[in-house]
Formats: structure tokens, sequence, C-alpha cells
């Protein structure tokens, strides 16, 4: 494009800006979480689930102490989630995050199985992050004082060459993030090949581990959804299967506030796992469980459900996707592409401009999560990548902040384009 | 006694114990778990408490993500079990041993307010344990290698005299447990003296704490129950309120498997640990926090849910009170007292006795709680203290127990006196 005609862009574009920042907007894309509508989907299992109904299939009062890794049910619930089987599973509290915090901070404080010492008996502890990721997995690392080794991110997944590298190389790596299907933000699903390389790592340290957050494990938005092979399955086969930590949950299929958190891995490391769990705490909250278990009944229980989810969520995507297509595609200022599923759209721009669009939105009552936040200590080296969470505001909201959003990439490419 | 008198009580008792043996017993006096009857005080909780009620006061879903602290309401109910005001609490999930193992975990990989290091970082971390105590705390620090000193216990409270001294000389000793209200299993309830010089503590480490687990603050046995002077009043008088965290939960109030932990403290430490446990989790269960604020809706609430819970409990300990009276008072073959509240009546046993007796009363078809158990590492040095739970059995199930306690306390003293 030539200076004049983004001169020209600009002049139109700051214009429109200045218009939309009379209007008091108040909208927020920042973070995946549900909309109401969708939370409205379960609010049964919080009224009629738990007429009389306190005891588990196998005669456990779920109101009472004990079970450290979950009823029968719950297990039986969320062992299609992972791909895993009875013996492979600990049903936690309303957290994932909380599950691999806690088993990080376990790995650190008293070490893993096969481990000769605790984590952070090394001088160092180092992660492998693909980027651009979920800002709190890079939140814990950094939490921990554990160094954050960025590995980008391609097609079909993590750039594996990278990772069978640097883990075959370095003792100080003990772990890799990796949200497998619909990424966080990319949307991006691991094909086979790279789930198989996963799954066949040659790590040095004889105490690394695969943090596989599979969050949106059923959160299609399509008919043809990506399929994910099983890693557990895969690592089996290789015979390195304790290298594999699964996590999941209901938070975007029940209640964020009030879910279930799973975690799968081999039954060795489940066996491990629960006696360092065993010292803090008796179990967790049996009764959610249940109600989890009566409400979705099955898996097929929780798949008819997501349906209902998809119907709340897809058409806000469109949206943003709509907003995209129609004001951007046509001007180079960016790329971006349609999720099968997951809970975010991912726009790269121009290098240098995100956090200047990022600004611009903020100060016309659109916010955005910070620029950065999907790279580790929130430093995107080409400051381009910001992730669109379209789930919580309405379909009008979106139309609105998508305005906003595409005026202020119009305005941000133009700024860094002219110099 | 004489030898004589021994041998005819001994063959008596051998008699009553082999005919008890024959009626195939499965009883449990092992843990502190509430009755089913309990639990039935608070069923309404679980079913009409959240019709179409899932915002807290002050706008917040309670079904979303968000809120790390707990909803103003809960907090509400739950500041004057431990005295704390609105900036001094945080609400758990459903544990408050996985809150304290938390606090732990996070000083030895994080470090406290004011400390200059993790407390893993030091050659040695060690805890004062007041002794008999709970067996699960000493699991905490045994499982985090935290060498434990046994304090004893005097009749207002752990031996407070040998609590300054240590904690003056030694700066690896970074903290003490203390159950100060109806103490686990002796019952004993801290006096003021022993309070104020708690809150007057001068640690030589200047990152020690007090972990001060006030489970039964509102579980009185009597009209006229203990009171318990407020530590973290007592520790503000003398600048020391950094040097408190105090922790309770609704766990033998609502549900054991689904109450709220909590966690008290000065306001600038839980200021830190906000800042630090935010990494963890984005927030616990809100709908569980409503439940809860609907249901009771008060303190007075929770007090006035509590005398429900002593009418179904007081008989119970009464009959293992009764035993012990009739059957061994006049024996001089151990000691006990009537608590105020709390969970447990201890029996402190003849020297080298309490493990024989769980022995007998194992192979009778009654589970007491590991003998040991109730002190650092598992050994008893005298091998005296049994902690007798009465709450779980039926009345009649209680006296056939404690028919078989009795039994085996007097076969086991009489060995022991026999030689």
């Amino acid at each position: 494009m030539e200076r004049q005609e983004l001169s020209q862009l600009i002049e139109n574009a700051k214009a429109h800006y200045d218009e939309l920042c009379t209007q008091g907007l108040k909208l927020d894309m920042s973070r995946g979480k549900p909309a109401p509508a969708q939370l409205d989907l379960s609010v049964e299992m919080l009224t009629h689930c738990l007429d009389g109904e306190y005891m588990s299939e196998s005669g456990i009062d779920c109101r009472n102490y004990g079970v450290l890794d979950g009823i029968d049910e719950a297990k039986r619930l969320c062992m299609p989630m992972l791909g895993v089987g009875h013996d492979e599973i600990i049903i936690g509290g309303n957290s994932s995050l909380q599950l691999m915090y806690d088993t990080i901070a376990r790995a650190m404080l008293l070490g893993v199985l096969g481990g000769k010492k605790p984590w952070s008996k090394n001088e160092k502890v180092k992660f492998l992050c693909p980027a651009p990721g979920y800002d709190r997995h890079f939140a814990i690392c950094e939490s921990m004082g554990i160094e954050m080794i960025t590995v980008p991110y391609k097609e079909d997944g993590p750039d594996m060459d990278m990772v069978e590298s640097l883990v075959a190389s370095d003792e100080l790596i003990k772990g890799i993030w990796c949200v497998p299907m619909y990424s966080n933000p990319e949307g991006i699903t691991c094909s086979d090949e790279v789930v198989k390389r996963f799954a066949n790592l040659s790590p040095k340290a004889d105490d690394f581990r695969i943090f596989w957050d599979n969050a949106y494990c059923v959160h299609h938005l399509t008919d043809t959804p990506d399929t994910l092979l099983n890693l557990l399955d895969e690592a089996k086969k290789t015979g390195k299967q304790d290298m594999v930590f699964m996590f999941t949950s209901t938070s975007k299929i029940s209640f964020p506030g009030g879910g279930l958190a799973v975690l799968g891995a081999s039954a060795a490391n489940i066996e491990f796992i629960k006696s360092q769990m065993t010292y803090q705490t008796i179990g967790y909250d049996k009764l959610n469980q249940l109600r989890h278990a009566i409400f979705f009944k099955d898996f097929d229980g929780i798949k008819e459900h997501m349906r209902k989810h998809r119907a709340i969520i897809e058409p806000k995507f469109a949206v943003v996707l709509e907003k995209l297509d129609k004001e951007l595609a046509s001007l180079n200022f960016g790329t971006w592409h349609k999720p099968n599923g997951g809970y975010f759209i991912s726009f790269n721009g121009l290098p240098g401009t995100a956090k200047r669009i990022v600004e611009l939105c903020r100060n016309a009552g659109v916010v955005l999560t910070g620029a950065g936040a999907t790279y580790p200590y929130g430093k995107d080296p080409e400051d381009r990548n910001i992730r669109i969470a379209p789930t919580y505001p309405t379909v009008e909201e979106l139309s609105k902040a998508m305005e906003v959003f595409c005026t202020a990439v119009k305005i941000a490419a133009c700024e860094a384009l002219l110099g």
C-alpha cells in the first residue's frame, strides 16, 4: 500500500475510532469465560440432582470424609475425556489449574515417580513452553522460578524438532506444557505425528514430564471436529507412559466455579501421586462428583451437552470471524484462522502492533487479554499475538467490540507502516 | 493390687474377651467422622438452597470463574469462627487440611511474608509438635522432611516454657502446630495465659509461623463451654500478628466431604498469600460458599446448628465415659477426662499398654486409631495414648465397642503388671 493510501486509511480509522470512543463502551473479550446462557444449561445439577441421593454406587456416603481419588461413577464419567482407565485417573476439586500447580509443587518439593531427587534440589529447573500458549501455565512456572524456554508452534503442534533436541540435551529440562487440542489461543490440534513424537521423547532427565492439558477435549465447534491421538496409549507402546501427565476439567462443561478437575496418568504414576496427595487432603468434594455423575449420566451425556454449548457460542465465533474477514482480510494487517473448537481466536498482527492494538481497544472501552500474555514472561518477541475470547459477551456486544478491534488494528498497522 | 488379684482379673477379662471375639463384631472408633444423622442436619443445603440463586450479594455469578478469596457472605459467615475481619480471611475448598498443607508447601517453595528465603532453602526445617496431637498435622511435616520436635501438653495447653525456649534458640524451627480448643485428642483448650505466651513468642527465625488449627471452635458439648482468647488479637497487641496462621472449617458443621475451609491471618499475610495463591487457582467453589451462606444465614445460625450436632453426639460421649468410669475408674489402669467439646476422648493407659490394647481390640473386631498415631513419627514414647472417636458409631455400637475396649485395657494392664 502506498503511503498516501495508508494516510487516508488511518485518517478514516481514527475518525471512526474517535466516534467509537464517545459511545462509553464497556466490553470484555479478555478471558475464556462461559456466558451466563451456557451456565444455565447445567443449573438442574444444583437443584434436583441430590434430592436424597448421597450414596455413591459403591455405598460411600458422599457427604462424609474419604475417597482420595474420586467415586467410581465420577471416574467413569471423566475417563473417556482423557481416554484413560479406572486406575489411571484422579478426580480433583474444582480447578484443573490447581491439579497442575499441585503436581508441579509436589515434583519440586518431593519429586516424581522414578526421580532421584525433588526437582527443586537441582541448581535450576527448566520447562519448554510452546507459544503462543496459556498464560496461567507460564505463570505457574514463573511463580516457582522455573526457567521457561519458548518453543514455537507449527501448523500441527509444537516444533518437535526443537523439543526433541532440547529435552535430549539438557537434564535440567523437567517438563513441557502442551494444550494438545484446540490450543489456547491458536486453536491448533496436535497431529498424529506430533503426538507420536511426544510419546517417543528421550529426555536426558529421568524425571521429565509432559503436562498435557487437554482442556478442550470435547469443546468442538463443527460437525467435523479435530481428532487427537491418545498420548498415554502411544506412550505405552514406547514404554514411556510414566512420562505423561494429562489434565482436563468440566469447568467449561458444567461450571467454571464448581466443576470437576481430572488428572490422568499411568497406573504407576497415579499410585505414586496418591501416596503423595494423601498428605494434602482426605478427599475432594464427592457431592459435586455425584452431582456431575447423576446430571450427565455418561460420556454421551457430556457430548450431547457440548452440542448445546456449541449452539450458544458458535454464532459468537462467527461474528468475530466475519468482522475480521470483512474489515481486515483485504489489508494484510494480520492473520487468523477459524478454529474447529476451543475458546479462542488468535490474531497475529503486523510485528510491533499487538500492544498498541490492545491499548487502543482499552481506551475505547474494550478489554482484551494483555498483549504478550500468551508468551513466557509476558514477552511476545514480535509483539504480534492477541488472544480474542468470544464466549462471554453477547453477539451484539461482540459485534461492537470487533468494530473497535478492527479499527484499532487499522490504526496500529498504519502507524507501524508509516513509521 | 496383689499378683493374685491381677491373675484373677486377667482370667476373667480373658474369658470375657474370648466371648466377645465370638460375636463377629465390626465396629470403628478410629476416625473423627460425623455420623449420618449429623449429616442429615444439613441436607437441605444440597437441594432447595440454590433454586435460581447463583448470584452473590455483590453481583458475582458464583457459577463462573473468579474471586480468589471467597464471596463476601461466606466470609461474613466464617469470620466469627476465627474472630477475624473481612480482610483477614480466605475461604478455601472443602478441606482445611489442604489449606494447611498448601500453606506449608508455599512456605517451603516460595517463603512466607518477611522471610528472606523459602523454608526449603535451609539445611533443615523443624516444627514443634505438641503431643498427643493430630496425626495428619504430623504427617504433613513428615511428608516434607520437616523434623518434628515433640512438646508435651500440660493441663492448659502446650508446655510454653519449652516452646519459648526452643523457638528462641533455633533458627531452623519455622513453625508450631496447635489445636487450641478441644484439642485432638486431649480435649484441652489453651488458657488465656498460654494464648498470650503464644502471641508473645520471640522466635529466632524471622519466618516462624504458628499453625493454629481451630477445628473445634464451635463444637461444644456443654452449656458452659470452654473459651479461647483470640490469638490474632493478642498478637496484634505485641505487633507480632504476622506470626499467626489460623485455620478452621465447616467439615464437622455441614459436610466433611463438602464443607468450607477457612484461613485467617493478618491483612498483610492474607495479601501475601493471595499473591502466591493466585498462581494455584482462579478461585475455590463459590457455589458451595453460597450454599453455606444461604443455609446458615449467619454465625448465630451456625451456633444453633451446632446445638443439634451436640444433641446427637453428647450421648455418645456419655456412653464412652460411663463405660470407662464403670469398668476402669477403680482400677488405676489409665486416665481420661470428660472434654467440654471436640471430637475425641483421650485415654492414657499404663506405660507400654497402648499398642497391646489396640491390637486386642482389633482382633475382637473393634478398630481404634493406631497407637502412637497421636505422636510425631507415630511413636508414643511411653506407648500410652489412645484416641477414642465416639461420633460415628451408634450408641449401641459404642456400648459394645467400649465393652471390648475396657476388657482389652484390663488384659493389657494385667499383662504389663504381671510382667
